[in-house]
């Protein structure tokens, strides 16, 4: 059991001694405990599978940082009762409960009211929240209705957290026992709010006596040999260690307690150092950064171009490149050259290469690679071509091989991979290891051994 | 209230009044009244927000093709305390829990035994899941190691189901008030044991006086118009519709409720019939149909060969039409023209278009359409272009602007469209209407007015 657990059970005890006493949550923060945190997400276009949702993945992440645990993620259809229930539950289990949907203007919009129910508080009209809404419809020129200041009211005792993407306003209301945050379902909106009026309230919260977060981003390296290179480290006992490996990336989350917030997060500066020189050319990056917005800074920097050669990937490296806003400075284009001809006539791959050596074959990549380059102009050309499957294997080039080219002023390089799974997430896995080939191109890094 | 809600109703009650009886469960199954359905997660890595939850969108909309429709989905952490609790609420509550993760050899995968626990049964060992484990490890050349038979206990009174793609097999325990089953959490062996295993039972159990149900996927028409449609055809009473909005995109699932199935089908024949004449060309497809697939099945059916010649949605596209297994038929290539170089020297796209009307204009995208498709001898050429944003937008050209133009023996039409959102949103809808685009010019259906 680690210094943090114990934390958590000694409050969980002197909670239940103390008869749920405020006084213990508060005893909760100061020693950092990480929070019993739950998810609700109200939404009947979840509950039919209409709707992937992100919004409980995105907050589970950012609350992460906090070091805060989820302990339930619970979606429940727009209906008052469900929601009710739902609420009622979640209130008697967690210190911290965040709501996600259910509060615009429509009748589908349930939450605040099933708040007021649950909880047993009035609803009452809010100044700050009429003020909102009354703000938001006039910088969008549109007529005020009478059914949008439904919006402005709230369950007595909470505070409307402003929305500058729509017009429903979060709600922060602190119960004697827990924590209630209620944010809107739309998820640009919800990460606004989320980012911009509830995490620097969480962080003052967690002030005191001390945890500091980080998160490293890697490629290219599996989930064991990071634990094999942390474990040399040694890293000290008050440093925990998190590994969230995803297709061909592991997330390594790194958290720190300590007596104060400065030795916390002078121990986590050390261990992130520390953390990232054992890790070397395999970190990318930190934080929420994705592998596509990393090359696109380091183009920026390095005012370089990049071209793209796709074959088995079929246009989804050169999708995530142009995933980043501001792309067009650096991305000049792309080749989706699935069929040979295409190899043959666009980026000049001589016939006699994909004739001896076949479509998939060192020569016909590094071919790719330098015929995009020469064909833009870019000052780097990436290429990639493989068997994604389900069919087109054969013993000697087996479903999941891939061959990847770099071509640069520094020369041509190919790197040889073999994937596992099936045709999506061997395509996944071609696109993260294409897009690192860029970043390592651009930071004048050697391909990875494979 | 409709004709399905009065029986749960009186399901419900009459369940209440004989005291949760299991004949009451049957008397539900009779009259075929929607089942309450839990979804329970089990998985730290959605706790932690490292994974979506795809595994619940996936089984809500595979349930909801049974009419039946879940009251809440619920994902605890790999934790057998908090899994133990989790079920017990949803065995109370639900009259089917389906659970998906947990069911593995290693010391993470807890379902069996929470399972269990929650319901007071032993754990025993099953000879059809033994020989199920056993078969498997031989079939994949690995050696069986004594923690894989750990999979073979299963709860007293479970059967254990075939799972083709994994080692651990997916369990179906009917209890006395709740059918339970659990199914593994990696999504590709999850699908496959719910398709063969699951839903032919689930079909069985469902059985007798009647329900059908279709989904009919429509593309570039919104909410409001269909409903408008389909309120002009009177469907009788017994048919209810459901609308389940994406990006550019409306699923329309319709269902029949009768004394008898052939009744019900027949009905639920001629609505459907009706709804998709009433549709027309907007219907693309049914049930998980997607419009990549659908569009390589025209190909294929056609002998039509496509290109692609993407700006705004930088390969997205192209992404979509080579997710699909076999699209290297009729995929000739494309050219992603992010810079007007390219458009110029790949396409040919003239450079007086480019100067004097930019190249977002209906004149550039005429002549990508018409460059894709020379350039790679494709039957039809497709080409996008617009402003994804966020920046880069005018007053006489906003963001969210886009061009499209399909070029094929007809000729070339071009299509101007609207679309509001973010870049993500914006590249999503441009990529959807691209492919309605082939989808037409592969039909022979004129471009949607705009």
């Amino acid at each position: 059991m680690g210094q943090r657990e114990r934390f958590v059970e000694a409050c969980i005890i002197l909670r239940a001694c103390l008869g749920a006493n405020p006084a213990t949550r508060r005893l909760a923060l100061l020693y950092n405990a990480p929070m019993r945190v739950e998810l609700l997400t109200i939404g009947s276009e979840v509950i039919r599978g209409a709707t992937l949702n992100t919004n409980a993945a995105y907050l589970a992440r950012r609350l992460g940082s906090l070091g805060w645990i989820g302990r339930r993620q619970v979606t429940v259809p727009d209906e008052p009762a469900a929601l009710r229930a739902a609420l009622r539950e979640a209130l008697e289990r967690a210190q911290v409960v965040i709501t996600t949907g259910g509060l615009g203007p429509t009748f589908d919009d349930v939450t605040a009211a099933a708040i007021a129910a649950a909880t047993g508080l009035p609803l009452v009209p809010s100044g700050s929240a009429a003020a909102h809404v009354r703000r938001f419809y006039k910088a969008h020129h549109r007529r005020l209705q009478r059914a949008a200041l439904r919006q402005a009211l709230v369950p007595a005792g909470a505070a409307a957290l402003p929305n500058a993407l729509g017009t429903a306003p979060g709600l922060w209301l602190q119960l004697p026992h827990t924590l209630l945050i209620a944010l809107p379902g739309v998820p640009g909106e919800m990460r606004w709010v989320f980012e911009h009026a509830v995490l620097p309230r969480l962080r003052r919260l967690a002030r005191g006596p001390a945890l500091a977060a980080s998160m490293i981003r890697t490629v290219g390296i599996v989930e064991l040999r990071i634990e094999h290179a942390l474990r040399r480290l040694r890293l000290p006992a008050n440093v925990e260690v998190g590994l969230y490996p995803h297709l061909q990336a592991v997330d390594v989350q790194l958290t720190a307690t300590a007596p104060t917030a400065r030795q916390a997060a002078r121990t986590l500066r050390q261990a992130d150092r520390a953390v990232r020189r054992a890790l070397g050319a395999f970190v990318y990056g930190s934080g929420e950064d994705t592998l596509e917005a990393v090359v696109g800074r380091l183009c920026v920097a390095r005012r370089a171009t990049v071209a793209l050669a796709e074959s088995c990937t079929g246009g989804l490296v050169a999708k995530r490149l142009t995933d980043v806003a501001g792309s067009s400075r650096y991305m000049r284009g792309g080749i989706v050259a699935y069929h040979n001809d295409m190899k043959r006539k666009l980026l000049g791959v001589p016939a006699h290469l994909l004739s001896r050596h076949g479509a998939v074959s060192p020569q016909v990549v590094r071919a790719m690679a330098e015929g995009a380059r020469r064909l833009t102009g870019a000052s780097v050309g990436l290429s990639i071509t493989g068997i994604a499957g389900p069919s087109g294997g054969s013993a000697k080039k087996p479903v999941g091989l891939v061959y990847l080219a770099v071509a640069d002023r520094r020369g041509t390089r190919v790197l040889r991979r073999q994937f596992h799974g099936d045709r999506a997430g061997i395509r996944a896995q071609a696109a993260q290891v294409a897009l690192d080939g860029l970043r390592r191109s651009l930071s004048a890094l050697p391909l990875p051994a494979p």
